[in-house]
C-alpha cells in the first residue's frame, strides 16, 4: 500500500542553484545533501509537508542523469512513494502485469530500499518506490 | 507559505485508461472527474497521503494541453503547493524577481483560485499555487 508522496525528484544542473528559488522565494529549507554512489548522483532535500522536493544531479559525468538533462533539460524527473514493504509492492505488481525497471530493490539515499516502475505502465511517469529502514 | 503538494498533475490522453493503473496496480481511488471550463481540460483525483495525482486530459480539441500530448507525450504536466493566500504569494515571488505565467489568480478546479509560475523561474518545473474557499 502507498503510504504517502515520499519526494518529486526535480533534475539539476546544481543543486545549490537550483535550490535558490525553492529557498528564496518558496521558502523552503535545503537539507540531506548527500552523494547517492549507486546512481552517481548527488541529492538534497526540500521538506514541504509530509513530502520533499528532492534536487538531484549528476555526480559523475558517466551519471545516467548527464543523458536525462542533455536531451530534456531541467524538470521533474520522477516521482517517489513510500511503501511499507517495497519487496511485497514489487511482486504485486509484478503479479498484475506491470513493467518494473527493478525486479528487487536497490540501495537508495538514506538507506531506503527503492525499486522503480517502468513510465509505459503508468501513462509516461517514472515511479520509484522506497522503503525507509524500521 | 506553502502548505503541502495539494497534486502533482499528469498529462493524459484519457483519464480512464490512464486510472486503471493507478487504481489496480497502486491501489489508488479515483474520484471527483469534472470538466475545467477555464482550462478545457477534464480532470480526476487519485488521493494518497494529504496529496493527490490529478489526470488530466484535453477536453477540447483546442485546449492548451492538446500540444503538450502531441509534443511531450503523457507524462507530468505540473506541481500544485497549496497556499492560504495565492494573491500574496504571487505579490511576494514578483517583488523577489520570479517570473510567473499569472500576474492574478484564475479559477482553478474545485473553486480554487491559481496562479502559475513559469518554469524557467524554477528549473524547468511547471508550479501551480492554489487557495481554496475558506
Amino acid at each position: 500500500m502507498l503510504k504517502k508522496i515520499n519526494h518529486i525528484a526535480i533534475a539539476v544542473n546544481s543543486i545549490e542553484e537550483a535550490a535558490k528559488f525553492y529557498q528564496n522565494i518558496l521558502g523552503l529549507n535545503l537539507s540531506g545533501v548527500e552523494v547517492v554512489t549507486a546512481q552517481k548522483t548527488r541529492v538534497g532535500f526540500l521538506k514541504i509537508g509530509e513530502s520533499n522536493i528532492e534536487l538531484v544531479q549528476p555526480a559523475e559525468p558517466d551519471s545516467p542523469l548527464v543523458k536525462f538533462l542533455e536531451t530534456k533539460g531541467q524538470g521533474i524527473h520522477h516521482i517517489c512513494f513510500e511503501v511499507d514493504d517495497v519487496e511485497a509492492e514489487v511482486k504485486v505488481y509484478l503479479e498484475k502485469g506491470a513493467t518494473l525497471i527493478d525486479l528487487k530493490p536497490r540501495p537508495g539515499a538514506h538507506n531506503t530500499k527503492v525499486a522503480f516502475v517502468h513510465p509505459k505502465s503508468s501513462s509516461g511517469v517514472l515511479i520509484e518506490l522506497c522503503e525507509f529502514p524500521k
